[in-house]
């Protein structure tokens, strides 16, 4: 890791408010948006994960990304999420996204497919070679089933096909041999997806982090940033165990009635309504939103972290 | 199981053969059609993993289902998958598939998320609430890695949410357990997706059988499904022996070089060329087509198995 | 499948008794294997996962052998688990079998270790190579997490390594194949591990059945096979349905109190003391005993097919 | 973290060094065990994963933890794995252990049976029950399939069943919300397992580091654990990369040939071969040997990292 790569520090994948009609909320989309720039975030990460693209219409999509452009208005780079099941749908998808204003896109492995390791890395090549913005990989295979293994982002990296990656592999092991193995690729970012071990992931060699909590405390995660880059590491420490503790909020749901992908998203749009950022926690459907037990519970941790 | 429902017998999940060009070969699906139709098949699976939709785009998959439709003029029922990662994208697709002809759409779990219970329940009365025409769950956990419980698809079939079930979850235990739990529901039918013990399979109680495989031998297996149907278990058991020779095509290509998931489909698409149905085993991109030693293995297996 | 094989039948892997204090039930086993013999089975197979194995101490394994052996005396063959990590530990464990009264000995894949094809299939060599009586592999991912292919199989199997794989992989497909790859081994015998499928697994090409649920009505299982041996698959058939039924018993159990695996052991020994076969339910610890509710639906359930 | 715990450091898991006729080798063993003593070391995990436990019998566990707490005649604390499938079973090897000198035992969670977390929490305790030393918890999920959560390993850590976690559970999150949990038990040690990220860890929590590729270099770990637990994060990862090449020997042994468990252990002890600590890099049965070829690569590997 020598100079600081283009894309860096705090990037949070940004939810989508929706109205308690189930609609996009495109006031509260702004809000978050102006709260998470407000905190001093590098950039944006839109259609991830945390946005519940998986749950959202292509016109959804559309309006999230086109609206966000509109609003941020060239302040921090808007990356976003080409988010289909293989490479000839993910590049149409990375196109209509950069036509839509994305800064960058990003692309996991191919999903639902049965496929190899040349496959994989044609399709990363299929999408870089559709757009004109660079290509992120998305190792995120609790959803994809199909973990992306250093050896190739770093064959990816080296060739060309990608400009970082954005790791939610759980895997700090794979992620510091990555790490090494792209120190040489002059431009290249790292990015954790995890919110409980950036400063772990900053000390094996991150250039950035896509926390979901980021929606909920960026200037948290911006402090813990430069406490790392600036090597004080004691204090990227501290700030990250505050960080564990608010991150708290993700257990608050009744695992009986809340799935585990609707436990994490609501609860950080709970806690975002609780800080008077949003109107209302709706989820799209089918997924449950909390209620005000769990709510009640949230506000307890954001009160204990500080937050409130 | 009383009455036999009406989706019922043989019923391929047609391939997609492509140009050398990589096209959708128009006059080669044609072909393919009239091969199964004057196989004697009792319906035809369109978009199902067979015909490699995960890798066709939107405008491919709407012109394999209308052309297709036009072709079958109503002579079988068309089935066609509504392939997409949860209930609001996949009710989205299966309008768009019904209103391309489909006579009943199929709908996997959702995949690339984290659910549980409800939200699939959900997720297929959402598809149901979005169509007029009947809606199949399939079960393939090896893609969506959420196996579909006998419990779960019970339930769907007693309230009507779906009027059948294509399996592929390689479990016979649940299966069984499942033709028992939905013997009461009038017009149910259960459908195996695996071409090696079909037999088993309607032993059990399956209304019908989807093998890939279908694609090669039609008469094969419905020699095998008449035979099981009029409770001729020794000749259902010889014709299935011998279609499980005949499966090891899918062992022929190398699996250094050729993934799982193509090595399937292209041997059936080999064998197809083999047959003179179509004349290229091109796959979609970025699968590798299977090659002239490969093909030679297919060759040798055909003559065994006395298709050539 | 030619001649039937020496070992073949309904081999019931044999529950293990516990008195209230804990201790093996000397008295309740022996009153098992009889009421198993009087049921008509053609061999017993001791120390099995349905016997609690894992949770027996060296010597209570010992003491289960030595007194079937017993008590038994010749009448059927019994067939014994040797079930440790590793070859040199298998081994080890299939002499101490063999001496305290095995007439065959199973042993699974290694286990608790990250190995490939060569060393599994020196693993079964090495227990070849320790003891006079025959070897079964016992294919049982579910536990060991390593599946046995039908190649790997059908290898030992043909090299003599084998005579005989018990399988409970829940894999149709390979069960199928495996019987296919091994049809020209004389004398090797394929049994079933699965309660529910056994019709199937015989017209698949199965010698035998292991059905943990053959505790509880072992002249069920010998009506069953008897009829698919004979070819009358459709008796075959309405046995296996009602055993299906029967087999809801393991449903019973609350499973936020019992784990997985103490749910269907706890079920068999429950129905075994409702039917007077033994006199308590009592597991080896740590798992729970199923509670009087959960005994009051299992008498329910005896009740509605039959043994009650 | 405030004071340090009784057991801290660099414990590593050692080797079980064997003779060319496959016999354990005596004066290999205190070689190693003299090697890691010189380089500074603050423990001895014996019978770990590294030492190929599953593998050997138990009079060889005994020889080899027989022959250790001989040689280092309380130098520094000797941990012993108690490793077997079940609660009875450990408590029966840990007590056999305790009684050849170990000073603390470890346990993993229970393997090849289907359990729950209640079964878990008593399996700890009735090894704990069993022995007068501390009982510390193995987490090592792709051994046993089960990993250990840090809800529950906080619980067995608050009731006193265990004084500790030796963590290869490859899961950063978890092992950070596990250091914060047990930050107020006194004396809880935590290890990471881990050889690539031992200053993440720390920054973590961790009271200590358990590497297998310590037996290789030794002082390296100590100078890492060092500079961490002296604040000093830039020296710590400075080690730390350096030691991620050298891990790199894992990565030299052919993958068609050597499984992947003997690869990495086959890789430590061909490196002390060459660091003329052992006579030879014989494994245990049936794990193959690397070859000529492999052990050059691992040469230059060792030159490069400034070993040789």
């Amino acid at each position: 890791m020598s100079a600081t790569p283009a894309f860096h520090g705090v990037i949070p994948p940004v939810v989508t408010p929706r109205s308690t009609d189930g609609e996009i909320d495109r006031k509260g989309l702004e809000r978050v948006v102006r709260h998470l720039i407000d905190g001093g975030v590098h950039g944006l990460f839109m259609l991830g994960s945390s946005a519940e693209t998986p749950y959202m219409s292509d016109d959804e999509r559309s309006t999230v990304v086109e609206l966000t452009a509109e609003i941020v208005n060239g302040a921090v780079p808007v990356i976003v999420g080409a988010n289909d099941q293989t490479g000839v749908r993910v590049a149409e998808e990375a196109r209509r996204m950069t036509r839509l204003g994305a800064d960058a896109v990003v692309a996991s492995s191919p999903y639902y497919v049965i496929t190899n390791q040349n496959e994989i890395l044609d399709h990363f090549r299929m999408v870089r070679d559709a757009v004109d913005v660079p290509v992120f990989a998305y190792n995120v295979p609790v959803r994809t089933h199909i973990p992306l293994g250093a050896d190739l982002l770093a064959q990816l990296a080296h060739e060309g096909a990608i400009v970082g990656v954005k790791d939610s592999s759980n895997d700090d092991v794979a992620f510091r041999q990555l790490a090494l193995a792209t120190r040489d690729v002059a431009g290249f970012s790292l990015f954790t997806g995890h919110e409980v071990v950036c400063d772990g992931a900053m000390l094996s060699g991150a250039d950035g982090i896509v926390p979901g909590l980021g929606n909920v405390d960026p200037s948290g995660y911006v402090r813990l940033y430069e406490a790392a880059a600036a090597g004080d590491w004691e204090a990227a420490r501290r700030e990250q165990d505050r960080l564990v503790d608010l991150f708290t909020i993700v257990g608050c749901p009744d695992s009986n009635r809340v799935s585990g992908g609707a436990a994490g998203l609501g609860a950080f749009k709970t806690a975002l309504v609780e800080l008077g950022v949003i109107s209302s926690n709706t989820m799209s459907k089918p997924m449950a939103a909390l209620n005000e037990n769990e709510a009640a519970s949230i506000r307890t941790i954001l009160e204990r972290t500080g937050l409130l």
